[in-house]
């Protein structure tokens, strides 16, 4: 596993937003770099492992430890021995990163309703019902955690990708459940 | 005013997450650029001229020219000409880009929980009680659109700014009513 010992690129670069006395400011403090969200959609998803991360996002390996080092020590990821392999790490959401899923889910929703739909459909799991674009089941009016999510693939959708993260996401699962490949 | 002809910086370093096919992707292809999300945020509290945007956000004018215009194309602003200038554009929100509200409020939510409040507070227009963190008003159950938040500062915090737009945005107002400045 490769993960460089240099400091986070914000390090390097400052306090982005130094002159904004904003929280959403100190939100893309934290999650503004380039893919950073999208590892944060990865671990609800129920990626924790650096490879998988990796061959799911093709991102440099560089940039992955990068991200994930902020995270880490941002409080949105816990560094935890993996179970399966305990001289390597897995990263798994904290319950501030948890926390994260109405602003990604709201994110997801604004750019399937106007870019073209999204991959994945997200049901309550005990109705279960798709969510609407706020995150609320029609059927009970619950707005649950992602605890209580279940997510599958939009059926007849054209896959672009067949890494083993994208296969062991084909079946329905609930959002944070760890993926085994 | 300066508007650089070049294209977007996203022209040129290409489709940022090309092999994603997620709408969270999409969304980070338009939104996901240092600084856009903030001009996004002072187009909802009623910035509009490109003067305001950049004595409010302190950033390089190419940078500014550069989002403005990758926001336009994207259909989250609209360029018209400026009532009291009119050779001059501004930039107001489009119905799409009204939407981004849900997903901003909840980034503006998660970063004032956890990194020390947010310098402003969100109040239903009608009744007016502050928002919680899912934008939703407890007094009333309704989730409000921009139209109908009312805006404030935060009573007794220090302030960090004294441009006419931080100036202009020290009484409550409602979001998206245009600043004279």
């Amino acid at each position: 596993m490769i993960e460089p010992g240099g400091g986070k690129l914000s390090d390097v670069l400052g306090n982005d937003y130094a002159g904004q006395d904003c929280a959403l400011a100190r939100s893309l403090e934290i999650l503004g770099e380039r893919w950073t969200l999208l590892i944060v959609r990865d671990a609800f998803y129920g990626v924790q492992r650096f490879t998988d991360f990796q061959v799911h996002l093709d991102i440099p390996k560089g940039v992955l430890a990068d991200r994930l080092k902020g995270l880490t020590e941002d409080g949105v990821l816990e560094r935890r021995p993996d179970p399966a392999h305990p001289r390597r790490p897995v990263y798994v959401l904290t319950a501030t990163g948890r926390e994260l899923w109405p602003p990604l889910h709201a994110l997801l929703a604004w750019g399937g309703r106007h870019h073209g739909g999204n991959s994945r459909v997200f049901l309550h799991v005990t109705c279960p019902t798709p969510l609407d674009d706020r995150g609320t089941c029609p059927d009970c009016g619950a707005t649950p955690g992602p605890e209580d999510i279940l997510s599958a693939p939009v059926a007849g959708r054209r896959r672009r990708r067949d890494d083993p993260v994208t296969t062991a996401l084909r079946p329905p699962r609930r959002l944070l459940d760890p993926i085994a490949t």
